[in-house]
């Protein structure tokens, strides 16, 4: 087992990682419980809503579930889920257990947040990717005029990994994780980077996954830590991401994950990084290993003009200036603000390298 | 000029309450704003808008005006303000003025909240009522299935009290607003509250409702900031209010105002401490000061199990049970647990009081 514990301007939190601790998720309360409400969604429900039905052992426990993906993000299932807690006669003193990926993780989050100004929600992850927002607190739901627009800092009371539910996971789902965790590495050490890199995706033992889940979750919780509300390091976090972002605005939602997005990113990241320091910074050996790994490397033929103006809208954009978050050494991130004529340089020499290898 | 500093668990404001301040809030800004967005309603707009936009030296301020009323805190309206403050492009470094009275102070500050996971927000109250929603950060909208459900704990970056802006408030608002103020002088302090109740309110000056309104804020506060997240003495704050919410969800909002209703539960929680504790407590004074301010002491015909039952829904209730903030002194707030039928007996005996005057 597994276990870290997370300080947040509000409350202390423990994260747990382990084999099917699903089954004993009472173990984990800090308290107890009113009334409890499993959110969750529709491809996860089927899978692991009756293991964790069958470990909680009270008769106040609703569920309810709603279809996967980033569409019920939205306002209209935020309002239908205060409904389903209203309705269900949850009070100050109940609990929200979100059960399944980033979408149910955010948006029952936000709903526990607001709920009678805030209840108590406990994240059971049920993705790899997910290790990344079940850290720091960050919760909301996508406006149409962007995502995660509307929302809280909100952490939650525990986080319950359990590894065996990843087993389930889809290759692109495995790749979407593993990239978050390839980010983490890269901002903050280098034995970390190289565990990783050494191995392919399809041969990792759930030791490896949990020590893994572990050190990310650890690099994320040590940065959060230190800025909870983003004003500043937490910036870091971002590293990969100018460009995915910006690639997910342009590709639509679905068509890669957003780890392969941010793969992507971290390549583009990497590549101005070895020019700008002027030494090698492990660009090679992450293309390699995301080559082998199936991980789609391709910038799918975005006029690269868009590509710029979407970075631009950034929630990290200052004053219309694109900030980057690159590497002067690995585990040692910098920020640093680019011109357009400069990016767009940038971008046409890393479409070119992308396409020769 | 009165200030008063509140401080909370993320940050620290004062409330500023003087004469003509409306037309200088810069002054109260604590660092400078890439955008401000102004929330109002259709009856203040007319009266105070102008007002402020003269005193804000900047040509990034927005402006936006919404029914006035209780209906206006709802899912809906809440999406709009969101969607306005995301056209106008506010950012992370926006301030949102709420210029209005509780609904808009509530909804205003709920939205600023959850704007990219929270922004400043600025509270201008306009009416005397909301000198009591502008202390303690609760922030809120209302869910179809009752008041308040939807919100945060979420403090201002100050409040900016201008008393002449009280001057066009029709008499069942100032009847409403003293409501609160005579509950903060009975839960802390004998002087004040004969402060109070030795003058009708149509004989108010600017001097005395400053200082009314300064006490009243100095009790709220001193108590909130004891029990941000309302655990405990915060309940005192719950005065009256048991009955009140009642009488309020049986007769539908509108007919009478709410501190109205505040003061009938008042009433009869003096009723029930008189006789709890077997000592007069101020139950002839309130009554004879209300009743030559025109507050309309009765309860509406409202069959009596249905106010219990009503009073079992509150927030602040207890496995069913309801609890009532009684006071042992003046200043010497208490709660007791309440069983149902000692309730029904009390409230026959008040009801036979109210009509014997």
């Amino acid at each position: 087992m597994k276990q870290l514990r997370v300080g947040t301007s509000t409350h202390d939190y423990t994260i747990t990682i382990d084999e099917n601790i699903r089954y004993d998720l009472q173990k984990f309360f800090t308290k107890s419980y009113s009334k409890i409400l499993i959110i969750t969604d529709d491809q996860v429900a089927p899978l692991y809503l009756d293991d964790i039905l069958a470990g909680l052992q009270t008769e106040n426990v609703i569920h309810t579930t709603i279809p996967s993906g980033e569409a019920t993000k939205s306002i209209e299932y935020y309002y239908q889920l205060q409904t389903v807690a209203l309705e269900n006669r949850l009070d100050r003193n109940s609990l929200i257990i979100a059960l399944g990926g980033g979408v149910i993780g955010d948006l029952a989050g936000f709903v526990a947040a607001t709920f009678m100004r805030g209840i108590d929600y406990m994240q059971v992850p049920t993705t790899i990717l997910a290790h990344d927002s079940s850290v720091g607190g960050k919760v909301a739901i996508n406006h149409e005029l962007g995502k995660n627009l509307i929302g809280s800092f909100y952490p939650p009371v525990a986080v319950v990994y359990d590894v065996n539910m990843m087993q389930t996971l889809p290759e692109n789902e495995i790749r979407s994780g593993y990239a978050e965790l390839v980010k983490e590495a890269f901002i903050s050490d280098k034995a970390f980077l190289q565990e990783i890199l050494n191995k392919p995706l399809s041969k990792l033992t759930n030791e490896e996954l949990k020590e893994h889940l572990y050190k990310g979750v650890k690099v994320k919780a040590k940065i959060v830590e230190q800025d909870e509300k983003e004003a500043n390091i937490r910036m870091f976090l971002n590293f990969g991401h100018t460009l995915a972002h910006a690639m997910e605005t342009s590709l639509g939602y679905g068509r890669i994950t957003h780890g392969e997005s941010v793969a992507v990113g971290m390549l583009f990241a990497l590549h101005i990084s070895e020019q700008t320091y002027n030494k090698p910074l492990y660009y090679d050996e992450l293309f390699d290993w995301l080559q082998n790994n199936g991980y789609p490397l391709s910038l799918f033929d975005i006029p690269l003009d868009n590509v710029i103006q979407l970075m631009k809208l950034d929630k990290k954009s200052l004053n219309q200036h694109i900030q980057m978050v690159l590497l002067s050494e690995i585990g040692e991130p910098t920020v640093e603000k680019m011109e357009d004529e400069q990016l767009k340089k940038m971008l046409q020499s890393f479409k070119k390298e992308l396409t020769a290898k």
